[in-house]
């Protein structure tokens, strides 16, 4: 059975977007993974479809209402549904490649994407939501984060990679940022390519480029090395 | 004159995309910032327009030639065009709200989107590109990633929320998470509107947000704590 992706949204017309375009594209039309963008306002308040309301304790903005949430959630996975239900949220868990790769190998996501005002605090509890971010940043709606996530989960599937872009995600397998890479021509603007690489000397090669990314990653992210260095105490 | 975004990608038809609809599209509409999305290809070499090659040192994937990014670059944004030049990869500086805010405040953006096997290391010297990260994740290119960017920093620019949107990203401002949402029906499947927010008390309903704006950091994101507890030390 092939992976399934619900989108819960209020802009059903942004899927699949660029998921139908290049590598997931192909993916899709291939029928490697199935996509369902659905409309929340079908399950709206009275004949204007209402989807939200005003904040509890005043404030800014709208918030999504929980019983319109509720039954939109249900209609796209009805109890019994094994997939995980997400919601995209700047409150939520960081996305890492690690998750990435778990959702991958499942039978596929729920995903809701609220506006950032927020979605009522009791349906994220009533169902089972896990709110998940892309980063610390804020975005217009959960859809582009959906989008990101998604890109990322199905680049995973069985069969979508081929050989020329399967080695890519070992970066973040080994812990490191991926090492500076080079190709012809061999002189640009003044600037050669390292000799190391062109030696034809593997050994040495495959040396200089864990260095590099050793270099790199302490330069640009050294949280990533404190993380892998204490593995048992995390 | 407006925010220009130029972005350089092999995939020019996935803009604007999600951007061309809801907040950022009626921005886009109403000429509040400007998109053009460039094919890399244009550039490439010979009658096929090659774009990429072989990586020196061996190993699987291609790599984007530094003499084809470069002319991408300088046909887009020519010397003395004072945006800043990003580049989408997962080995950058992670992405801030604090980095968005500082882009909308200036006059736009030429971002470049890698594919993931990643570009000629000499260009991104020579043309001084800024490698950013939307997170420890792999996408299938940078396309995804310049449209969260995107989208993060179209929302500040002059004129694009209005008063319902406004006061959302005060959550990464203050350091915290934002605080939990409720709004009607009072009850929803057994569930209560917590008492203080339908109190009336405006003192006490601000504390109340505060106290759970606090627990929900200290609990999911202790790392935000930690970092704006020390900002003369870090």
């Amino acid at each position: 059975m092939s992976f399934k992706a619900s989108v819960l949204t209020l802009f059903p017309e942004m899927f699949p977007g660029p998921l139908g375009i290049s590598l997931a594209g192909r993916a899709l039309e291939a029928g490697r993974f199935v996509l369902e963008a659905r409309q929340i306002r079908e399950h709206g308040i009275g004949t204007h479809r209402m989807v939200d309301d005003t904040p509890a304790g005043g404030g800014p903005g709208m918030v999504m209402r929980a019983d319109v949430m509720a039954a939109a959630i249900d209609a796209a996975a009805p109890e019994g549904d094994p997939r995980p239900r997400l919601l995209m949220s700047p409150r939520g868990r960081p996305l890492t490649q690690k998750m990435v790769k778990d959702w991958a190998a499942g039978p596929g996501l729920v995903i809701v994407c609220g506006r950032f005002e927020g979605i009522d605090e009791r349906v994220i509890e009533a169902r089972g939501l896990e709110e998940v971010s892309i980063g610390d940043f804020v975005l217009s709606g959960g859809e582009i984060a959906a989008l990101a996530l998604l890109d990322a989960v199905v680049r995973l599937l069985p069969g979508v990679m081929g050989k020329a872009e399967s080695a890519s995600e070992e970066s973040f397998e080994n812990g490191l940022l991926e090492y500076p890479q080079y190709t012809r021509p061999q002189e640009f603007e003044g600037r050669e390519i390292p000799e190391v690489l062109t030696s034809g000397h593997h050994g040495k090669v495959a040396e200089w480029r864990r260095a590099e990314a050793l270099r790199l990653t302490r330069e640009r992210r050294p949280d990533l090395l404190e993380a892998s260095a204490q593995p048992a105490t995390k």
